[in-house]
Order: C-alpha cells, then structure tokens, then sequence
C-alpha cells in the first residue's frame, strides 16, 4: 500500500514538473513526451548524458517554425520588393513574370522555376549586404500574408517558439537551416526566434567583395551559389556548425537528409518531423503538396519510429499568441 | 598644486591597472597602448560604446596567431601523412610529388602548386569529415616542427594568446579568418586557442552527404569549393558571421581585404598587422617572402596609420610559455 502510495505521489509530482513545459502542446500529446524524456536524458546525469557543447538542435524553418502556405514567404517578399520596385522597371510591365505580379496573377507569376528564379535574381541581387538586409527588415516589420492578414513574423508557430526556449533553457544551442535564403532569414531570427545570425544556414547567391568610392563592401551576384535543401542540408550543417546535431526538426521530404545525418550519430537522438493535419486553423497538405511534401520521410518516419507531431490533435495554440 | 598630484595619481593608477593587461606585450609597446585603449572605448559607456552582440573581432592564423615558417603548418600535416600512408601506395616511392616528400626533398616537393596540390588532394580528400577530423586530431596531438622539435600547437604566440583571452573578458567574440582548411583548424581551435568550432571560418574542399551500409555521413571530394584569402576573407566573414566586425588583426598581403572591409563601417574599429621582425626568436620576413608576403599590406598600413606590431621591439615572449 505504501508503495502504491508513493507511486501515484511521483506521478502527481512528475505530471505537476512537467505541467509548464510546452504549455501549448496538448497535455496528453505523445510527441510532447518523447521530446521532454529525450531532453531530460541527455541534460541530465545518467547514461545518456550529452555536454552541453554538443547538445546542437537544428530546425527548418519553413512549415516547421512557420507557415509556408500558399507560397513559401520568401516569395511574398520578392513579390512585394517588385510592387515596390515598379517604377524603376517601366519594362516590367509587359514582361513575364513581372507582368503577372503587377497584375495580381499570382498563379502564372509563380507557375515556373525560370519564372522564380526571374524574380529571386531581380529582387535578391545586385545590391549590396547591407542594402539587402535593410529590404528584408523593413518588409518583415510591415508585410502581411494576402490571407490572414497577419504579419509573416506572427505566423509563427507558437509551440515551436517554445520548444526553441525549452531546448535552450536546457543548454542547448538551436540552430534554423532551412532551403529559405541565409541573408533573408539572419536580419529577423534573433528577435523572432531568439536565433542569432551565425545560427541560421541556409541557401545562398554568390558575392563579391568590392571596393566602390574607396569603401569596402559586399555585393550580391545574380548566382546560386548553394542550395541548403534535401542532400545540401547536411552539408551546409557541417560547414556552419561543424558537428552532428543531436536534434532535428523538420516538416518536408526536403528535411529527410538532415533527419538521416542527426539520427547516424552515437548515442541518444532525436528526429521529428511536424505534420501539418490542421485545415482548419492552418492548411493541410503532406504527399500530395508541391509545397512542403511530406512523402518519402513520412513512410521513413513511420519505419524508424521518428516522432511525427499531428498539429491538429497535438497542438493547443496554432500561431504566436 | 592639487591638481598635479591628482593627475600623477591617476597617471599611477592606469598604469597599475593596465600592468595586468596583456603581460607578454612590453610595457611601453605602442601598439599595446593602442589595443588596449580601442578596447576600452568601444566596451565602456560613452560614445565609442559597441554592443557586446557586435564585438566582434577577426583573427588570421597563419602567421599571425600560430608561426608560418618554412612552410604553412597544414602542409607538414600532409607531409607526415603521405609518410603514414606510403605502405598502401608502393607507386608514390616512383611518382612526383610523393617521390620527393619520401626522400625527405622538400623544396621539390613544394616546388609548384601543381605539386601542393597533388599532396593536399591525396591527403585531405576520399574520405569522411570524422575520419579527417580523427586524423588531424592525432597529428595535432604528435606531430613536432621539423625545425623547432617543438609541437605545433606550442609554436603558438604567447601574445596572441592573450590578446585572444584578453578581448574576451571584454565581451568580444573571437574568430579565426585563415586561409587555411576550415576541417584542419576546428578539431584543435577549442583546446589551443579557446575558439570553437562555429568561429573558425577558412578554405574547404566540396563535400558529399551519403548513405553507404544504411549510414548516412559526409565525404571529402577532391576539389577546392572555397578559397577563404583575400578578397575570398569578406565574403567567409559574411557567410560564417553575417556582421562586419569592429577588429581584425592579419600579418600579410593575403589579410588586406578583411582588414578594408573591417574598417569600412561606422564607428570606433581597429585593424592590426603582426611585423614579421625577429629573425633571431622566429623568422624575420615581409615584402619579399614567397609565404606571408607582406607589402601591399604594410604600405596601406603606413597610409591609412593602422597598427603594426614589431614583433622583435613589442613582444616580451614569442611563442607559449
């Protein structure tokens, strides 16, 4: 009887220990268990214990630490640069794809990769660092989603906001690598997600170094130099961060690699991908979507026992409160 | 009268408080005086005052934190390497540069950059980033200069050394810029320098992810991706760091560029070049040397009333006590 007692007293204390963590993941979401036994496993004493300089997580960004529906909103910024870019291209108005954006067509604006690539190359390149940098500070200060309405830096995911705080209250560092653009992601993640510059990898156009009126400066050539998607995640991981995370987080078949390289490391680890169920409260798309198909790594997910978050059923709260 | 005595006071209590500060460096070195001075005003309230976020300062490795002389550290790595390697390739005791480098000819060896090509192939590529760390591991554990019979990772600068520490303790953020292989200098940046990993930023070859017996690792491939000397400096810093920094401290021509693109922000900034003077404690080289030329740098210096520290005047030690 006492033991029966005592038992039930350290469920009462654990499920109490427990009750702040992820406040907006659902009590009872077996994701939220795993990832909470997996963390304490590893910053706790005891055969799994990592240190703390290895205890690396890293997250897509896209669909995983925010939405990325209809487009991914890299696009609504090239899209919005061109609005505002109009006037200096009088020819934009009877060239595709440009012709198409001004006109709100955004079907056929988008309908193509030369057609992207068109628009990344007349809105990302050619201007320096710095006058990038100020483009993409000011569009996330002031842009709103064409349909919600909110700001791109509200439709975060709130219970991804506080796995990224719990992991760090834990000691470990959190990094973003996403297929997004590097250079578009740093101006904003340190406030938005509390991940600083050097902690963001992603893709990249190539720069040159120039020296213009005497002062030194970096500019942006009309060039992919690298793509940080599906093989090239774990790639640029390693040129980043120059270890194996012991954490990863992804929503999308372009995450899968990254999954694979985390998971082949010795010791504890862990792999999640994010499942977006919830057509109500967001969009629901997994095999089928162009955008964030989830194919290939749901049936591997599904083989190797990786914890899949059904947003739907698991999740509280959708977007930042 | 009071006034006097209140100024020779304060004259003695600097001095007293700055003995402690980089205790390698002579204590009437200017370029100390200099360092010192730029560190307090930019980490101190008042209008040079730089947010710890963005004290960020650079550091060249060859040469300017560790010695370069008779030839780049990372190329007597592949020298002891092509020696442990020899018994699985019986065609290297016939074939140029391997020939040479097995007959102890070291000049031939490293006769052409062809030839330092071909060992730096051999000898950094074809196999996993963990096998190549492991490898530089133990050398960096073993190896001893072929001059000095001192470890590598003695030779060292004391002054450096502290310089490093010292910028720390004022909120800094230390980075190795080398020209060197970013995969040769990460495994020992951490225990030599105390810079981990994520802030050192150098040349890489191109790197594959694969999955071979159902484990997922990355390969080296035998090409150069990145050369990180030069106008190839900024563009690392911007990749690795993504923000200008306030300080950068090179000893040779190959610095230039990230020193330019330092001091071409706003505000209070520094930028220091190591003078190759002692030939009796080390080696005394600058404008005419093959390694570490030091020309183009040194007349901008003079121009631009940079910082150059001579080492055989300013320096107490050279190299770890």
């Amino acid at each position: 009887m006492r033991i029966i007692c005592c038992s039930i007293l350290l469920c009462a204390i654990v499920a109490n220990a427990w009750a702040d963590i992820l406040p907006s993941w659902q009590a009872n979401s077996q994701s939220r268990q795993e990832i909470i036994t997996f963390v304490q496993q590893v910053s706790e004493p005891g055969p799994h214990f990592v240190p703390e300089e290895d205890r690396i997580a890293v997250f897509d960004n896209d669909g995983t630490l925010w939405a990325e529906q209809p487009a991914y909103f890299q696009l609504f910024f090239a899209i919005d640069r061109i609005k505002l870019m109009q006037e200096q291209h009088p020819e934009w108005k009877t060239t595709e794809p440009f012709k198409s954006v001004l006109s709100g067509d955004l079907k056929t604006a988008l309908s193509s990769e030369e057609n992207i690539k068109q628009l990344i190359v007349a809105t990302h390149t050619g201007m320096t660092q710095a006058e990038f940098h100020q483009q993409v500070s000011d569009w996330i200060d002031a842009a709103r989603h064409p349909e919600t309405n909110r700001k791109y830096s509200s439709m975060i995911y709130q219970p991804m906001l506080e796995l990224l705080e719990y992991l760090r209250a834990n000691g470990f560092k959190t990094y973003i690598v996403s297929g997004g653009g590097i250079d578009f992601m740093r101006p904003w993640t340190e406030s938005v997600y509390g991940i600083p510059p050097t902690q963001v990898v992603g893709s990249r156009v190539k720069k040159a170094f120039v020296i213009e009126d005497g002062k030194a400066m970096i500019k942006r050539l009309p060039e992919m130099e690298f793509i940080d998607d599906k093989a090239g995640k774990p790639i640029g991981i390693d040129l980043h961060i120059g270890k194996r995370p012991i954490m990863a987080v992804g929503n999308s078949d372009g995450d899968l690699q990254m999954l694979q390289y985390t998971m082949a490391g010795n010791g504890k680890r862990l792999a999640v991908f994010i499942h977006h169920t919830d057509g109500e409260r967001e969009w629901a798309y997994d095999r089928d979507s162009t955008i964030g198909r989830f194919d290939e790594g749901l049936d591997e997910a599904k083989q190797q026992n990786w914890v899949v978050v059904d947003m739907a059923k698991e999740w509280k709260t959708i977007f930042l409160k």
